[in-house]
């Protein structure tokens, strides 16, 4: 048999998906089962989306524009705009999803052995891009001590090697909620400048900031516009995850043409998807300000209930949909697994993502959960009652109920 | 500034997106351009796909499954069968597009420095596929004096290294319209076996073979079914080309779980694509054959009349909607841009695709072109005169007019 490609073997397999079966075995006995573990939001696409889905009356479902729909592309424009992120219709090229967009950006900025540093715990599938372009992720930690706030420039300088390509955030993060500070990103920008490094920013989350100050973007760095290469993605502002539609966005012209490369290669973005993404962003302030207030309201609900519950520990995010709790157990890949396995109350059991996924560090994150706040609030509410209940009944807690 | 990665600047620019601009040019100066140089099908996309568009309910569009809706790849599993290629549901993963598939049969069966032999002519983007896996395409030439048939094995095994870990052939052969007979077949299978060698099969054009004869794949040859990686599309067979469905079909166990990684990096195949492609199958037997005669119709009109025109040549194509054709020109890449920048006649030109692009050995198929017949019989026609005409005022001709 022909052997495999050692990447496809240095591919972790995410500790979220080993507990899917388990999950569904839970299903199958009956056990209702709350997902804390996904980022896929439960709130409407917006009508003007579906609608757009609906009026679509080609009877040709041909390849669109490698870069992606013109139309959707200027629409983009617009709407980056509103956030005073100043880019030209050209910078914007369209992706499948954000993931896409991190590959190619990845494919086209690094080579082989090329080290790129991320803040630590991080969305777990920036390794696997990384890995697929051969680099290296190399994490700087944050801790749950500090809430997840971007570790000091001094530790990203002690990681920095010749190799160094670039610097990638997720900002609002996925795993922890932390939303950058102005000092922060002025930070960044400083050290992005002095070692000539790209600054890899993912934004997909960023109409989901609960400061009430404007978004910072990497485009709004004064002095770094060209080494700046963002992500971003249609998938959570409107909730249509499934369609697959996301963007790089780069003022580097070499670049750019060398991320058309790779685009061309695989011919075109989906066209079904950009049709229902340039509609969906006319949805309503209306529509947006809902969404954004029931994130809120889930968000207070969700947090105030973990830091009343005995042992556990979130805190405050500032931006996108998720938290990182510490909870008193020895091993929450253990605990998670035991929660979807062995428990359940009142019929109900949680399912949450094990922390260890998204921290390259062995042990780090050992004691902690990542959840997602994409339920409504009385389903929060059940699943903090039921984690709360299997918390006292777990045989690996590690303080006296 | 941040350099690019080689493997970006090592992609090649292909020979006809270099056209583009010049065809546009040529677009905004009046002239009709007769297009046959893409691979978009003009003909419908079935109503049966259009129609599962239009009734898609849902009111939250999100994320199907990494490896693709069930109820497709069980629709899939039928299709196959239809074809006596006999897999199972879970033998069947779901891309974006063939594209898609491509890459990551790459990225999880080949390492940097491995190699796969490719008869040439070849689809261009498996090149910029290997590449973006630091993987080497070493071709085999084959040639139009015998209809592109596959070179002997004698050739093959000139060029297996320790290195080789694959053959790929493309079946009906995009660009050459090529037809690999069951002799050849049986060649394939027992190199492949010898040499333990993946077998990549891009079998997109499955649906236009004009033999009468049945199809044959590579998972009808016995004793290497774990060494077959089929690539498949519903893009050609149901004009769809836009909505980015594709599969990887493999029986090699530990092969489908580390593509499946790479699957899940990227979270999910598109949504809606998917649910126009499963309708897409029940396409009724009067359009699949209204289609395929509508192909078998031009071919000939268009092989036959090229064949008239003095020092034209092109072999018959068994399959697939291209044929390379050799052209009385001492530069095919030159004679196109000529066409596009500098000829019309009766307001119109022809943009074709300079077969060099479909060549890595230099000088290869320097007077060939590759024309697609995706246009109606009376473009066909015009588009045949047109030609006619060009190559009589071609300054760079070969031959005495």
């Amino acid at each position: 048999m022909p052997t495999l490609s050692s990447r496809g073997i240095a591919m972790p397999e995410s500790p979220i998906r080993k507990l899917v079966p388990l999950g569904n075995a839970a299903k199958e006995r009956g056990i209702h089962v709350y997902h804390l573990n996904i980022g896929q939001p439960d709130l409407p696409t917006p009508q003007e989306g579906l609608d757009a889905l609906k009026n679509i009356d080609r009877t040709v479902l041909e390849y669109s524009p490698s870069e992606g729909l013109l139309s959707l592309r200027q629409k983009l424009k617009q709407y980056y705009d509103k956030f005073n992120i100043n880019v030209d219709v050209d910078d914007i090229i369209i992706t499948a999803g954000g993931s896409e967009a991190v590959l190619f950006a990845f494919l086209a900025c690094l080579d082989p052995g090329d080290e790129i540093i991320v803040p630590e715990p991080a969305y777990a599938n920036y390794m696997a891009f990384a890995i697929s372009a051969g680099a290296k992720i190399v994490t700087v930690p944050s801790s749950i001590d500090d809430g997840f706030a971007l570790p000091s420039m001094a530790e990203f300088e002690k990681l920095i090697t010749p190799r160094t390509k670039g610097i990638l955030i997720c900002n609002p993060n996925n795993p922890t909620g932390y939303l950058y500070t102005m000092k922060e990103m002025i930070q960044l920008r400083d050290l992005v400048k002095k070692y000539d490094l790209y600054l890899f920013s993912d934004e997909v989350y960023r109409e989901f900031c609960y400061t009430g100050a404007p978004y910072i973007s990497a485009f709004h760095l004064p002095g770094i516009e060209e080494q700046v290469v963002l992500i971003d993605s249609v998938s959570k502002r409107y909730s249509e995850c499934g369609i697959r539609i996301g963007a790089i966005i780069t003022k580097h012209k070499e670049l750019k043409k060398s991320i058309m490369k790779f685009c061309m290669a695989r011919l075109s973005p989906p066209l079904l998807g950009q049709i229902v993404a340039e509609a969906s962003i006319d949805a309503s302030a209306d529509y947006m300000l809902m969404n954004y207030n029931e994130y809120v309201e889930r968000r207070k609900f969700l947090i105030d209930g973990l830091n009343r519950i005995p042992g556990c520990y979130s805190p405050i995010p500032m931006g996108a949909f998720y938290t990182v709790v510490s909870l008193p157990v020895d091993d929450a890949d253990r605990f998670c697994e035991w929660c979807l396995s062995e428990f359940s109350y009142e019929g109900a059991t949680v399912f949450m993502a094990p922390a260890s996924g998204f921290y390259t560090t062995p042990g780090s994150g050992r004691n902690e959960v990542r959840m997602a706040y994409v339920l409504k609030k009385e389903d929060l509410a059940k699943a903090l009652r039921v984690l709360a209940e299997a918390l006292k009944a777990y045989p690996g807690r590690t303080m006296p109920v």
